[in-house]
């Protein structure tokens, strides 16, 4: 015999299905959701519909947003001749958190991986060959320390180098406060390939 | 400058609201929702809709079910002289995983607690009362052994004794697989006070 009603298990498999979400949260959101005011339950779909709906790439950096336009690339604060590579909207929403870069970005939406048979074709890449005219100084590679995100900065910095237009990638190595001794080799060695005089 | 879209943040605000999921969390499904296809989309807040439409208390037992009566309450095989009280419908869910209990539910939906105001008056308590007839044989007490559940199991057994019907309360001590070692004082104790001769 099933254990929920058919309406009850259907939700529970639909929200397992979404990412981090294992089958005991997926019981307990669903038991959650229906326990919840209905006024509440259409607000929270609704937002869903709605961002769905009016979310798109801003047609410079391909962010997602709800402008033509996004905010930092709209800016005229912001430095237009340095472009940082990310994989994704988060992955630029952190580097806004530190307040510090000026200049705008590109995001790729995701990453060359061969694993999973994402090829160049399938990120944001002739876009952002697209982007770089002649007052373009410096690409800034952001792209995450893994397999796939070395990859990719790899393939955009051969890509990009013929037409001398400056490629960097940020530096890796061990994560600030980070203890040398729960650290992975490979960081490690990373962290010594990249030292800097002082 | 806000990081992400009002529509994203919004999105964000209101999944971070359910339970279990944190604001890192929260972004990450709200990207994944964003860039999920519209038709999934539409089907994931369906699904979410149509649950909390169909979704209604079982007339016999309380719990949720998208029936007038639940299958374990319909059923002629389930022995209907013997109550097991639990506290929401996952509770129920566990036991029946067990396929060993041959008789029917009380789903309380919730546990007298004084310090977040839930008192006896605002769980499925007056339905119990009203479903112990005569036939009646037994009262298993199967809410939670934590301090709202402990208290809850107290009240009910006070409130049925007079009746003359059995009550009783499932058993606490050391889980199986348990290792004695890492459980704490008070389950050991419980367990000390609960042994049974061998």
């Amino acid at each position: 015999m099933e254990l929920y009603s058919g309406h009850i298990n259907k939700l529970i498999e639909e929200l397992a299905a979404l990412p981090g979400i294992g089958s005991k949260s997926a019981q307990r959101l669903a038991f959650h959701l229906i326990n919840m005011p209905e006024a509440k339950v259409k607000r929270l779909t609704q937002t869903i519909l709605d961002a769905k709906e009016n979310i798109c790439y801003c047609k410079e950096c391909y962010t997602l947003t709800d402008k033509e336009v996004c905010p930092v690339c709209a800016s005229e604060r912001r430095n237009h001749k340095l472009i940082m590579v990310v994989e994704n909207t988060r992955d630029l929403a952190a580097y806004e958190k530190t307040g510090r870069y000026e200049g705008v970005y590109h995001v790729l939406h995701g990453a060359i991986s061969p694993m999973l048979g994402v090829g160049p074709g399938d990120i944001k890449l002739k876009e952002l060959i697209e982007r770089l005219h002649d007052d373009v100084e410096e690409v800034i590679i952001a792209t995450n320390s893994s397999l796939e995100g070395e990859t990719t900065a790899m393939y955009i910095s051969k890509m990009i180098k013929p037409s001398g237009i400056k490629v960097t990638r940020i530096a890796s190595g061990v994560p600030v406060g980070g203890d040398l001794e729960y650290i992975d080799e490979v960081t490690l060695l990373r962290a010594l390939e990249g030292r800097i005089e002082l």
